[in-house]
């Protein structure tokens, strides 16, 4: 091992250099090195057609991402707002860029490591819409802004404000925040007074420089039927927006009024100063968004396409009624509503099984075989792709492109 | 990029360079490599307490599991029986060798590139208990017992029998291989005359050694309390072992029948024939295998001690009877039962939250302040582990070791 010159290994040996006696580090065994065993799965190539990628295998469809992205932009600027697409939902650095080039002014990232690992493929304008409470992070946070000075990071807490601002000090930095004002009880500040004085606080202390506001509803986005859904959406907010007009009144930085998702990126530009949308799922579309509903009055919500899919490979095909996959909850979550068997409507897909889908159906279009393939829509797309190490994307039954998810597993 | 010259780098591209002109493969950016982008979260140094790990951190405490290995190994030596515990569990190296020393006769594995993870930290003696039907997986399966003697792959069709028999004479090798007999309709060739017929076939194959059967019941696991898991265990098996000793009396070798797990441990001795036990929670103890009930009447099986657990920091505790965490569904999965807050009865966990855990309560040992640190137990293993990067080892609230999850995310 001590002929290895790699940077991985040095970057892996630096990490726990202090106290590397005590890191159990894997000896090299047959030639692979220490980097190499902890690299993800090897991708297979490009090229090929997608039914003959070995599964499960998660797979974007390429002309359906595309129009998503370009269509939303196109409904977010029509109504005077920005988008800051939420890149917890896809981790991955390929298609946040396709985000930015189509003109968003920016990327969310809910984890700072997930900030981390997309900062460190060179995306800039990073928002950390979630607080980091112990010094550990907090010192993070201020070096990835030393590094990327776009990066922007939240704040909910008083306390939390001050220990910020002597990170950034120490760190020798003036750092870009935004409040998050709550919307609901899960994270946040309260509207009102309590937020007022966290801005007021912020934009006092001399390493902090307040951006403005952030207000996610996550408990909106997934309302179903579009008419309640909006109704819902903007009374939830109307708080938030409240503060913020007292923020402007105050002479307070509000330059960023963020929030809103996938469900509710029609209905934001109604709430009074917002500026840009958090929207994520709208990438992919899965199970979980095209039930909410469309403004059409439609129940499947169909404003974007559902272009996420897993394969899986028929495993048992014995018995009448039922088969099995490959593809179980290590492969899609156990979210609900299921996942959808493409092209088959009569069968139902449980992946409750760790390594396997057990698929029962009273019709099927066709007998499968031992070996064939299945295609999958995904219950809920988020927790899904923090599964895999690569998505392909596939481009008429063709795997153009492998990309990484780059910030997979970065829950920290 | 083209002055780097790290062997994981050069790997990478080697595995995509049948098209590498059409693969994504991200720029070099602020001094990182490629290999680095793809490369896993940094694990925390060792020596420091647990309670100033970032979190969500996953733990093991390695007094308990040290203790699990040393007593289950003791439990089926009484019993005459081998072990050879499933690795789908703890994708861990470390903790596999660990199940070595005891004195396990091998080590499982699920999917194909789980086996070649392990195997490539030196772990040799595997056996894949699930078949491959893909051209591409086969070959690999057969490249992989080509480097890994030791190596057994599970056959459960007769026409993939055929096909890996032409991939073992590729790869210029006699593969060991053993039948996997169906115990309910998941996977598994049916107990009986379609079982035998395999076998046989196994056996005439030139390049196919028949090393003896597999007869994994899953179904039995779960079943809550232990009389109704011992009679139903015992019954579903009785056709599967009539299979074996009609492959005895053909002559056939049947020096391996292996299968069960933690939940019948105690009970596969009375299995005629059986050889060695497939156990994989043990080491763990999650949420659903302490509900199972023991052999002693007990609700709780206590036979093994709950060593995993997650811990989480609030982030929110500004609302009566409500703290938020920041472990969710990304940290836990949706399994159930419920994460439980340690120290803590009267709190409800819910992960339901992709980035955050919701916790409820009408009573509370203590009051929570922001910034705090929660330890939970895992609703179920297997799935949670393959979340995370590592396993901080933990031996009296410190962080002894830091162990790579070897094969997290090798569901193909």
């Amino acid at each position: 091992m001590s002929t290895t010159t790699s940077a991985s290994r040095r970057a892996f040996l630096a990490a726990t250099a202090a106290s590397a006696a005590h890191v159990w580090i894997p000896r090299p065994v047959k030639g692979y090195t220490t980097a190499e065993i902890l690299a993800p799965v090897k991708p297979m190539a490009t090229g090929i057609s997608k039914w003959d990628l070995d599964t499960p295998a998660l797979c974007v469809d390429l002309d359906k991402l595309e129009q998503n992205i370009a269509r939303m932009q196109r409904s977010l600027v029509a109504n005077k707002l920005g988008s800051r697409p939420h890149a917890k939902t896809h981790k991955c650095a390929a298609i946040a860029r396709l985000q930015m080039a189509a003109g968003a002014l920016g990327i969310c990232a809910a984890k700072l490591s997930e900030a981390e690992a997309l900062a460190a493929e060179g995306l800039d304008r990073i928002c950390l819409t979630t607080g980091n409470l112990s010094a550990s992070k907090i010192r993070r946070a201020m070096q990835l802004r030393k590094r990327t000075p776009q990066f922007i990071q939240a704040v909910d807490y008083e306390p939390n404000a001050h220990d910020l601002n002597a990170a950034a000090k120490e760190a020798g930095i003036v750092a870009d925040v935004v409040i998050d004002i709550a919307v609901g009880t899960r994270s946040g500040i309260p509207a009102g007074a309590d937020a007022l004085a966290l801005a007021k606080l912020v934009d006092r202390l001399p390493n902090l420089k307040l951006r403005g506001v952030l207000s996610y509803d996550g408990g909106a986005q997934h309302i179903t039927g579009f008419a309640t859904r909006k109704e819902r959406a903007l009374t939830n907010i109307a708080d938030n927006a409240r503060t913020v007009e007292a923020m402007k009144r105050d002479g307070l930085n509000t330059e960023i009024f963020s929030g809103g998702g996938t469900g509710t990126y029609s209905i934001q530009h109604l709430v009074p100063g917002f500026t840009d949308v958090q929207v994520g799922s709208y990438v992919f579309m899965d199970m979980q968004y095209l039930a909410i509903g469309g403004e059409d009055g439609n129940p499947v919500y169909s404003d974007f396409a559902s272009s996420l899919t897993v394969l899986g490979t028929i495993v048992n095909n014995r018995f009448p009624g039922r088969l099995t996959t490959d593809a179980g909850a290590k492969a899609f979550t156990l979210n609900v509503p299921r996942p959808g068997v493409i092209g088959e409507p009569g069968m139902d897909y449980n992946p409750g099984s760790d390594e396997f889908g057990t698929i029962t159906f009273k019709q099927a279009s066709r007998s499968y075989k031992m070996g064939d393939r299945l295609e999958m829509t995904v219950p809920h797309c988020d927790p899904v792709v923090n599964l895999y190490d690569y998505i392909y994307g596939i481009r008429q039954d063709r795997v153009e492109v492998v990309w990484p998810i780059t910030a997979r597993g970065h829950s920290q």
